[in-house]
């Protein structure tokens, strides 16, 4: 990740699933593609004691991809040539793109490069061309070696997690007594003051997490101990107590596969009009696998024209109030309701930034409609923040409108989709 | 970041910012929120004799807020409160949403906790609610305390390099010589066959990157020393030479910044039509402050009945060729170009998996097409990787396309803005 030219995507992946897994997280680093620097990081976390290092990154065919090297240079060994991982990426290079853009040489000094293992390692197949590798250390240490795209480190996660030395690590730990409650439209400070309220010792034996972004607060409690237990058990029922509207999720499920999981169960669909967002809403639905039983599709309506072309907004309405208005969220909503037809629409309008404000309607105003088939409810806010945090705030707050209205017409009608 | 719930985002803008100013980067760690940890990691970078340590996130007020404590400690001193702080955080609090939850008591003991700094360090003004500083420590390294969430650490940066003692250090550098090229359908190996092939050492006095993400390959070439400005001269004329065609950045401009210049220049502009990427085209276009000059909007078309309804796809192309096809793909393109109204309109369909694959269709079968005034092209392609990976790969390939066809079209007719 030489000068910091792209973002970290592995290290909250790996550190949640070893979290979860009962490991204590020590640290994530994030150096450069040189010998020198990764040697000394790997050996000094496990000169540190840490039981297991995970590195990702650094296995392809060129002369930065150094990882092998300086992992087995941290506990003073050297590589060699594995002839079974070299028949192993023989055959992952078969199906490579492009492959034939470089000469045969060049190809063959590649793929010996990367069937180059520390010795003594087990070695994990190719999930793209480059094997990774699981080093048992002289000290009874792991470190495991994966590839950097993180759809390639994921899968060969999987692979490493069922491979000895690892699945027996794993065995030897007792998974944390972990609870994530997910609350919307609560502020920190509340939570403070919720802790403040409570007698005694409330955080007694826990390890409490508190995360705030997008309108969510994310809590994590953790247990370390019987004490932590209790204390544990205690705080989940105070915080559903004082916050219960609120608390939309305490078994882990997050805010966008309780939306998913709503909709498929009640039979519902769901459109979108989007104009500041630009399509990050409908991104953001569609990331989730098997979207497409749920989401219908939507119109990207950025310029006004669009707005009246394909959603049917009178211009006139436009011209009066303004794109931004609360009127023109509602139109939007039941026009993408009707013209791309599906039982629910979210619209979204508003002042992203870092142009176009005005005295009237600053940047960080943004209208939300949900249009339902009992009608159209619209809400103003004002986010903080820059263009990137204003559409992220949107999007997440629509699909909290979505989730209310869809979770309160379940309750209203009894079961919708039985 | 306790337990990796979060993703680093401000690691790689604080990299990238201090690699271009002229620093090496060593490394950046990411810590769970404990005073002991994050003091250990402070004080063991101090002691590795790093010039300047910049840490994110900690400044709220909750219990697991222990940054400034952390840094204190890290260096042998500890907090007091600033008055003059405290004016600036009673201040940012007048205009923070939904203060008035919490009673007034827990307010002030969160406003004094906010106001506590290393003794000695020089105050940043809070951006949210929370103030950051600058620590210039006895062995004269300088530590930076900013907040967590990206915008608003960005914008204290840009109030910190202008604050002494960090505009002093950052005078004192001299910038790296850098050049950044991306290069569109190359692979890493190839890259590598050229240094394979230069004669002399290629690489004399260089620090080179590679990073392969998407169809793209960034290469970055820093000179370290005067040979190294003639290797990297060198070095960028011969993949201009053998790579001519595929360089389509040598100034640090992305893609998509690329083309939203030359859509802006031409006066044109472009729509979407989006199938298997529910979006995230359009989310990428607008996220660029600006887009409403060149971008008119789009539509998702999710369900097959949106492809046919805004979109004008013939039902029975649908049936005969299916949707995932080249046919639909210009359709598609076709079809938003009038219905949505612009000069260009890109078109996606593809399977994304991971499910929904056949053997006719497998998972990362993509068709994109492109329309223009002069008529319609459509790609296949087979990506790689998983559902998000197809995702942006899609995505980056639809915009290459774009930036083909509109240079291409400026090429052919002239200045077609002028």
């Amino acid at each position: 990740m030489l000068s910091g030219r792209i973002d970290d995507r592995n290290g909250g992946f790996l550190a949640r699933w070893l979290y979860d897994a009962g490991f204590d997280h020590s640290r994530t680093v994030v150096v450069g593609d040189e010998l020198g620097a990764v040697t000394e990081v790997v050996h000094g976390l496990l000169s540190d004691g840490i039981d297991l290092v995970v590195t990702s990154g650094g296995l392809g065919v060129t002369h930065d991809d150094l990882t092998m090297e300086a992992v087995a240079a941290s506990v003073g060994g050297r590589l060699e040539l594995r002839e079974d991982v070299l028949v192993q990426v023989r055959a992952a290079m078969v199906g490579a793109p492009n492959r034939d853009r470089v000469s045969a040489r060049i190809q063959e000094a590649g793929m010996r490069k990367q069937a180059m293992l520390p010795i003594g390692a087990v070695a994990l197949a190719p999930v793209g061309t480059a094997p990774g590798c699981i080093l048992h250390t002289p000290s009874g240490q792991t470190v495991v070696v994966l590839p950097g795209p993180p759809g390639e480190l994921q899968r060969m996660w999987e692979q490493a997690v069922r491979t000895p030395p690892l699945v027996d690590l794993l065995a030897g730990i007792r998974p944390h007594s972990l609870r994530v409650l997910r609350i919307f439209g609560v502020i920190e400070s509340q939570l403070v003051e919720l802790l403040d309220d409570l007698p005694g010792e409330p955080t007694k034996g826990l390890r409490l997490g508190i995360c705030a972004r997008a309108g969510e607060l994310e809590v994590t409690i953790t247990a370390l101990d019987a004490a932590g237990e209790a204390s544990s058990q205690r705080l989940v029922e105070e915080i559903g107590c004082r916050f219960g509207d609120s608390l939309f999720s305490a078994d882990t499920a997050t805010l966008d596969e309780i939306v998913a999981t709503a909709l498929s169960a009640a039979g519902q669909t769901v459109a979108v009009a989007e104009s500041c967002t630009g399509g990050l809403l409908g991104a953001r639905m569609t990331a989730q696998a098997g979207s497409s039983q749920w989401f219908t599709g939507g119109v990207i309506s950025y310029a006004n024209s669009v707005k009246e072309s394909l959603l049917g907004v009178p211009l006139e309405l436009i011209e009066r109030d303004g794109a931004v208005s609360s009127l023109c969220a509602e139109a939007m909503a039941e026009g993408a309701r009707h013209a791309v037809g599906a039982d629910w629409a979210l619209a979204i309008t508003g002042v992203a930034g870092p142009g176009g404000g005005t005295p009237d309607k600053p940047v960080g105003l943004v209208y939300i409609a949900c249009a339902g088939r009992r009608g159209t409810t619209a809400r103003e806010f004002r986010f903080r923040g820059n263009r990137e945090q204003i559409r992220e705030r949107a999007v997440a707050h629509a699909l909290q409108m979505l989730r209310i209205a869809v979770t309160e017409s379940d309750i209203d009608t009894g079961a919708a989709g039985s």
